[in-house]
Formats: C-alpha cells, structure tokens, sequence
C-alpha cells in the first residue's frame, strides 16, 4: 500500500487517515491523494491477480477482502468509424459499478474496527453496500425513498440489509441517514464518502488495461462517483507514467436534475423531471464543484437526456445484448447526441460504462419499453 | 478453425456438417468430434481475445458475433485445506452458462441461413437462446412449462422470444417443440443440439487458463450438458498436451430426478420431487449413456441433493456474496456432503461453476430462504 493522505478539497487541510471521516470540519468533501511521485503503474500492479485486488498498492486499504469485483468485460462497437468500448460494470456481484465503491469502503470501516455502516441510496448503492456488509460481518443500514424501484428494495431485504423507508425523495433519505448517524457506524453514501471513488477509480486501471488510452469518457452525472472515480483513475494513470493525457469527460444529466449541465452551458430541456433515471436524481451533489472542474479541465462537454430518449436507447441496448436498468441508458443516449452534434471524429476511441444490472427490474423494464411488438 | 466432423454417439456413423441436424437418423444423440490430433491448445488460442472468440479455431463455427461471452471470474476459496474454485457463470449477459452453448448454436444457425430456431426450456436455456436470437435478428420460439419461475418467463418477454406456455411440466414442453418444428427453423434445445455442447466446453478451457488443472470438478445434471461440455473440453485439453488427465466428475441430481445418480449406485433419497432445482428436472435425457460414462471414465461419484440442504446452502452463497438462483446451489450441497463423505485430501483443487444468476428470481429467494433474521 502506497502511502496517501486525506485533504479536504474546499480548505485543503489534512485530516486523520486513522478514523472514519465522511467530511471535513470546514464542511468540505474529502479527497485521498497517494504518493504517487516518481513511481509506475507497471510496477505496481499484482499481474496474478484479475479483479480489484490487482491494484492492492494503489488502494488506501490495508487488507482487501478475497471475494471477486472488478474486472468486467469490455465490448467493442464500431460507430460510424469511432471506437465505442462498452464497459459491462453491471456484470458484477450485487450488479452495478457500485460494487466497486463498496467493496473498498466496508473494507476500511472494518479495518478501522466499526461494527456497522449507514448509507441513503437510490437502491444500486445500498445493494452493493448490502452485500459487501453481509459478507464482512458488517451490519448494514440503509435509507430509502418509499418511491425507490421495487426490485431493488427487495434485494436490499434478501441481502439481510436493515431498510428504512422514508416517506419522501431521494434527499429526506439522505438527511435521515445523516441524522442517524452514531458512535461505531459510518456514514458511507457515496456523495461524501472519499474511499468510494478510489474504488470507482479501478474501472479507469482495468479500461487503460484492456483497451489503451481512450479520447472520449462518457459517464451519468448524480452524485458524481463514477465521473470523479474514472477522472481520479485517469489521472493516477497520467501521473503513474502510463497514460499522456486524461480523456476528455462528457458527463450526462437527466431532464429536471440537470444544474451541472446548465452551468456548463448546456441548454436546458424542457420542464419535465425524468422519471427512468432513477440512479441520478441529485439535485445539487455535495461534489458539484469537483465535477464541473474535471468537465472542464479535459475540455470536455455536457448533455442532458429526456425519458423518451432514453426508452429508446434501452430497446437499442437490449438489441446489442445488454440488459440493463433504465439509468445505465443515460449515456448510451449521450453517445447519440454527441454523434449528431457532430463531437466525434473518425478514429476516436470512447469509453461508455454500462453502470446497473436490469435483471433487477424486469417488471419495470417490461412496463417501460412494451417489448412485444 | 479446425475441421471437424459431427457423429452419431449411438451407431458411430457421420453426418453431414452443412444441414442443421440435432440427432442422428438412428435416433442418437449427435457429437463433434474436431481433429486435434498434435496440434497444441497454447498455438491456438488467440490471446488478445479475453471472451469465447479466444477458442474460435477450437469451435466448429466460421464466424462468431462481436458481443461478449464467457471469461466469467472465478473466486478462489480455502475450505479445510481444498482449494475450491467457483466460476461465477451467472454473470454473464443472460445471466447464467447457458449462453455459451445458445452463443454458439445461433452462430450455427444463422451460418446454415436459418430464419429461426425453436428451443424448450426450464427459463434459462430460453433466455440465453432469446438474447442471442434478438441480438442476430433470428426468430426465437420458446417452449415452455406454465410452471416455470414467472422471473425467467418475464424476461424472455422482454428478449422479444414467441414465448408459448405449455400446460404441462419440462417433457410436455419439449414434446411440443419438437412438434412445432419446421423447414428453416432449427430445433436448438441443449437436450440434443451437439453445437451446445461445444459453447460450454470453453468453460473448462478458461478455468484451465485461469487455475490450471484442478482434481474435482462438480456439476449438477439436468440433461447434463455442462457435465458433458466440461467433460469434453478437459478431455480436449488432455489432446491438445496442456493437461495430463480429465478431472474426476462429481456429478448431482435433485430428489425426485435422480435415476442417473441411482444407475450410478447412489441411494434413492426420500419419494419427494425436489421443487427447488427447477433448472435441473429432466427425467430421462437423451445423453443419459454419455453423462454415465463420463462419471464412471474419470472414476467420479455422483451424489443427490434435497430441498432442505439446497435452501441453507443459498443463504451460505449469499453470505460468500453469489446472488445465485436455486438449483445454482445444488453442486455446492454436493460439495459439502462430499466433504462429509470424506472424499477430499487436503491439497485438492475443484472447481464448482455458479450456475445461474439470482437477480431474475428475486421474489422467490425471498419467499424460499426467508431471509429477514
């Protein structure tokens, strides 16, 4: 394990690696920076081992549990001449990329001795937390919205997790989360957590592993993880001596949460609130600023999506094998904006995470895209 | 790839390769049989594939589709002193191993230019063959039980399959698929179809390359084409100089399905039809002589499962993290009453695929393993 520390990103002040801490006093967003001067990515990964253990030095843990993250497939497509690489995360235990982030971060509640963890989730979360939590011995408490999707509140109950439904949005779940919060259980969702991101940040390794360099990422926009997780990776790659440059960012809003969007010039559409992108209903994200900077240091570029688009593109996505949830079509429908905007030229290498399982949803889904013709 | 004849296994004649054929005319299941003779498995991998195109010479298809398949990951777990390996076959596009043997036979189907095939199923058969179908532009029709899981038959809806339900249980579905069959439309059910054999031989390939050779191998038998399709690519492997030996084959059976088990001097348990191993519920399956033989030609042992052992032993997978259908826990009960029976030395390596994922049947693992302490 390489040695790193915690600096809060609004003051820049350090704080205690030695304890769980979700944010800084100042009330800022914490961030893990690794000592990463002079060393080599080459030189630092386990090449026998073919999932998030394999990046054990470059990870704030001392001790990585054994079972199986990481590691999905890519799958090429080639787009009228650009390169477009499908990251199958739902291909994963509990069935989004989320396992990554909670896979790192039970590991540290553990290894600082806490008996249990809290998180508010739209459901993906909350799943991967669930199990990361049954299989460490870890009591799990999650906040949910009552108006969560049914499959995976089920899930959540099958995971032995301890649900508690809150009679509100995605926000009152968040602050009942944050108010239940007490000695020896952390306060982990992903909006604050800083470990969160170092394991979202794998997914950029495993990418730059399987597949080089890439021009383009195009990642879903809530509370930000997976956009700062692969711009963290990426970054990491740069200063690690692997990569020259990180890949520009497009980041991808739905239709009523889409500020982030908004302030980056995007046009705003319509007055309609999505209603299929149940995974990133974030109205204004603790890391806001963060994401906006990442956005705009790779010259990178922002779109907001609508329902209809994005039904559509779940029945394209389901034609190119994947069956995924409603939200993991946010960027696949970001792709085909981009297209017609003219973003991409021929040769250009994108990566398009596919972010949550839709064997979860199947009732939604079949509800949602009325398959049968 | 490599030449390859298909044969009858039941009067050794051969049958022309460039009809669509899923048995011989003397009513014997068909085999391929590839000329491997002094060839060697490492000059014939395609080592910048990391999915099933990186055995295209070993299959006996021209072209192979561009979507991901196989390289599923396997978790390695030390139980008193065994090294047991699952390969997590459930993630997988369709959510268990059956997509490799649909992946290969609509590969075939659609190289021969048939319009459409035509499959009966428990559910995962017809979801592998949907998936495949839909993203080839084939025609799927699914024959299938009324009472099969309503998760799976939801979702070959969404895949878009011409679902019929038969009134009737898995032989009443099969009798009228095979009815239904028709010029320019194959029947592909995994019973017969020798191209599905060749799909989840790969399996045995990849956890070749991935642990190298192992002394167990355990595999539930339904119409036993995963013990037959690990079975034949071992056996390859042994042709092909990278192992010196086929695995011994522990093959399991549910209560109430278990003549093969019986014939193989295993004790009848209890008069009670298992309700839970509905993917394995074949009574008499076509290949039954082969799937005898295998067991008893690697000096194998065969071991029957019942309700009660395969309900604990989902909440023992859940605990290790596999979010597995029922009869996806059958081998593990295998595993620990082999245990029980003495039949390890320490030091043995084996290998237990995860059949099926359980994202699909999310209701019924809540109803069977009541898992609200």
């Amino acid at each position: 394990m390489i040695p790193f520390k915690i600096v809060c990103s609004n003051c820049g002040k350090e704080t205690d690696s030695r304890q769980w801490r979700w944010r800084h006093e100042c009330g800022g967003p914490l961030d893990i920076v690794l000592e990463l001067k002079g060393k080599k990515f080459t030189e630092l990964i386990d090449v026998n081992e073919q999932n998030i253990r394999r990046y054990a030095q470059l990870l704030p843990i001392q001790k990585l549990p054994s079972v199986h993250h990481g590691w999905t497939p890519i799958v090429k497509q080639n787009i009228d001449g650009v390169e477009v690489n499908f990251k199958l995360e739902y291909l994963s235990l509990g069935g989004s990329f989320k396992d990554r982030g909670a896979y790192i971060s039970v590991a540290k509640a553990k290894e600082l001795g806490l008996k249990g963890i809290i998180v508010d989730s739209s459901g993906n979360a909350g799943i991967g937390f669930s199990l990361m939590g049954l299989l460490s011995g870890i009591d799990v408490y999650v906040f949910i919205s009552k108006y969560a999707p049914v499959g995976k509140k089920k899930l959540l109950r099958l995971l032995e997790a301890n649900v508690w439904e809150v009679d509100g949005d995605r926000m009152d779940a968040n602050r009942e989360a944050i108010k239940a919060e007490t000695e020896g259980l952390a306060y982990v969702t992903q909006w604050w957590n800083p470990y969160f991101i170092e394991g979202v940040k794998t997914m950029a390794y495993e990418a730059y592993e399987q597949i080089g360099s890439v021009d383009y990422v195009i990642a879903p926009i809530g509370s930000g993880t997976i956009l700062l997780g692969l711009y963290k990776g990426y970054q990491e790659l740069v200063q690690l001596q692997a990569l020259n440059k990180v890949p520009r960012i497009i980041g991808v809003q739905a239709c009523g949460y889409s500020a982030i969007c908004e302030e980056l010039g995007a046009r705003k559409r319509g007055i309609t609130k999505s209603e299929l992108a149940d995974g990133i209903t974030e109205i204004d994200p603790p890391r806001r600023r963060q994401i906006v900077e990442a956005i705009r240091r790779t010259n990178g570029h922002c779109i907001i999506v609508d329902d209809e688009e994005i039904k559509e593109s779940l029945v394209k996505l389901r034609k190119l094998g994947f069956i995924v949830e409603p939200t993991s079509a946010v960027p696949y429908v970001a792709l085909m904006i981009a297209f017609k905007q003219g973003f991409f030229k021929p040769g250009d290498k994108v990566l398009l995470p596919l972010t949550g399982s839709g064997l979860k949803l199947i009732d939604e889904l079949i509800e949602i895209t009325d398959s049968k013709r």
